[in-house]
């Protein structure tokens, strides 16, 4: 039996895990895959700290160059964070002819383009399972599982800290501050958690997706993203009202020759699938043409079900390697369409929207907003105007309430021409809350 | 690029779809896969009739040899009903050393054994991701995605006609013999669909599974299976005001050296995620020491679903000719602990149960009944017992009400002692209804 070695780079919360699995579940794997894996080596910037998964002084290793020039290392576990240094870390590793694993999906998502085109040359596998949804095997899905179908559309909540913060908004009725406190508190939230909360970690996953699924590297900076930090309670509240609630999806579609790809708060019927997805779990759904709707539920983080993900892909590429073969034998890469993938402009999205306005309570206010969107070819769904004052975003000395109206399906663009005269003419007192709506009409 | 020829026997609703989509979708196949996958030849007991996707004169097989003698056929997937044809078929196409995609989970629950260990010997792959819960990429994902995982349980809807069945008593409250009517109408039930009522289906599949998920072949005829024919509307209700939805449950659990599998109407907490997987969809709960819980769901059934499936397998498979290899490349067999699974015998079951006794509408009748119960140490964990008769199942003189008892978790065997003295006793007037409820105490 081959013997394949393994060397971690990074050694946090992920990193621990992956050294835990494959230290103490050695024989499970075996039996599993008939190939003997071995934790050969790990590195990190410091040891002086205490792991849950300890490694012993003979495989630390002393520099990055212990790893790189070590013959026997078949496969280079990548668990730093950042994107400079792992991408130093992960093309010198290719140049070495080491096959990658990695959990890193800003990485990927921002560098994804180098990367694999550098490993397709090199016949180099990189394993990504981890770097999207935890430990649920979406990737795999999209390659192989899901490959006879040409993907419509994927979606899904893919962050769990904002998740988490959402549903204790949604549930316990906690302003967004106390809900991200506690989520801190709890281990959900890292200590700067911006890159999740204004969604660019969502939209890093679902731009890897995005790639999977309709066949080409994209421009991540023209990916549509807005967070969750401005989210109110009171939106949360009326959004219920209306049979919503509120989530951060991540959405692309395939339209032709575009990709609509955006990550935004969204309301999605409280009786959608992934309405029912709470607290730090992700789950991911998408639309086939022969498959039609699946949806892949679990943890979307954490120490071991991060770690399960790491070592599937650490499983697979030790099996080809005992085969004697490299990436031929993945099938759907990145780029299968071999080109670019074209973004549709944030202008042309076309969705439903829920819109609060503040409005002074008078009569008639109701019918001018109305006239607005009758200009711009908007239709109005439905209206909330709630008698008395609720809450408001500032203090205000005019008695002022909410208006929510909620339309059909109408394009951004034109919703934005329609707010932007309302503003001038303040029919509103304060800017309007925008919260897309996923629901679409039949 | 090499072509690789495929030849279908057996050509239904789930052969159409497959041959539609290997022919209209040849090129993404050929984009995502870098294979030029052909189908050569279909085999059909009889072309008098008319087919979705019609097939050309040159394609139809005139009997089994020429596909079995063509040495160009590297596939042979097979469609067919029953077992023991397909038993011949499958045996006789390993010899000819082509490899095999079959849906047939009958096939692989009762005569996988000798079909596997023949394709071990002849290194021969045999893809079977159709077999269980459709287009859900559950098999991959037990195979290679949550591979680092010993898996604990793994429960599920695995059969959609009876889930339709069961949604529509539960949400429009048809009786079942209405509901199987409007499921065979709408083509989600067969004309004669014994073998998905009485659970038979759902425990091949479970069958499966079990063999993947805990490493051995297991006899077949030792699981415990139970339909939903007796289900009672009544039952339904009364478990609904308990908070419990009610599903027909595959479930499979590891204890230590013994495996407990069984199929048979479940009451499930109504917030639990498979309460919400509604009328023909399918959705696998595994539970994995590292993962944590996970959830599959899409569809169950269906000619283009199941097609995506078997299509998904034949791409795998022609990757692997095309790179020379065999079933080497697999990780997980279906027997990868290499000895067969023990499998818990009913009596020895531990769960928790819904009972609903007749009883003569006297004072004390429920003291007699918690007597017997603390007896055989059976907890109560709640009572329903209707001041008025509800709904009988045989016409009686007497006045008689539905008494229910909600248990903490007991053992089979334990029930079925005090259900006997109950009975013996005339404490009840007709036999005990008894559902077994899944839903964890902490």
């Amino acid at each position: 039996m081959k013997e394949i070695n393994v060397a971690i780079v990074g050694y946090g919360v992920v990193g621990n895990g992956v050294a835990k699995i494959l230290d103490t579940q050695k024989e499970l794997l075996k039996q599993k895959s008939g190939l003997n894996i071995n934790l050969k080596k790990v590195f990190t910037r410091s040891w002086n700290k205490v792991f849950p998964h300890p490694i012993d002084e003979n495989r630390k290793a002393k520099n990055l160059e212990e790893i790189l020039e070590d013959k026997d290392i078949h496969i280079v576990v990548e668990l730093t964070g950042g994107i400079d240094f792992p991408f130093y870390l992960v093309m010198e590793s290719i140049n070495k002819n080491k096959h990658i694993v990695t959990a890193n999906k800003a990485l990927l998502a921002e560098k994804g383009k180098d990367i694999f085109l550098k490993a397709e040359e090199k016949n180099i596998r990189v394993g990504f399972e981890a770097a999207v949804a935890g430990g649920i095997p979406i990737i795999k899905a999209l390659r192989e599982g899901l490959v006879a179908n040409e993907i419509k559309k994927i979606y899904g909540i893919l962050n769990g800290t904002t998740n988490y913060i959402l549903t204790s908004m949604y549930k316990e009725g906690k302003t967004f501050y106390q809900a991200l406190k506690e989520a801190q508190e709890k281990g959900y939230a890292e200590a700067d958690p911006t890159l999740d909360i204004n969604g660019t970690d969502a939209a890093h996953k679902i731009s890897i997706l995005s790639s999977l699924s309709f066949g080409g590297f994209l421009d991540f900076s023209h990916v549509y993203v807005e967070g969750i930090e401005k989210i109110d309670i009171l939106d949360i509240d009326l959004g219920r009202e209306l049979g919503y609630t509120l989530k951060l999806l991540a959405i692309a579609k395939s339209h032709n020759d575009e990709v609509e790809i955006r990550v935004h708060p969204t309301f999605l019927p409280s009786d959608h699938p992934l309405s029912k997805v709470d607290g730090v779990f992700n789950a991911v759904m998408v639309e086939g043409d022969n498959v039609g709707e699946t949806m892949f539920y679990g943890r979307g983080a954490g120490s071991l079900p991060t770690a399960s993900a790491v070592v599937s892909d650490i499983v697979s590429i030790a099996k080809s390697i005992s085969l004697g073969i490299g990436n031929e034998i993945e099938i759907t890469s990145m780029n299968w369409k071999h080109k670019e993938l074209n973004l549709t402009k944030a202008k042309d999205f076309y969705t439903r929207y829920y819109i609060r306005f503040t409005v002074p309570d008078i009569t008639g206010i109701l019918a001018k907003i109305a006239s607005v969107f009758a200009k711009y070819s908007i239709s109005i769904a439905a209206v909330i105007q709630k008698e008395k004052v609720l809450k408001l975003q500032k203090s205000l000395s005019e008695k002022v309430v909410p208006l929510v109206i909620l339309t059909h399906t109408a394009s951004e663009n034109n919703i934005q021409s329609a707010i932007k005269e309302i503003i001038e003419n303040h029919y509103t007192v304060e800017d309007p809350v925008i919260i897309r709506v996923e629901d679409e009409e039949t």
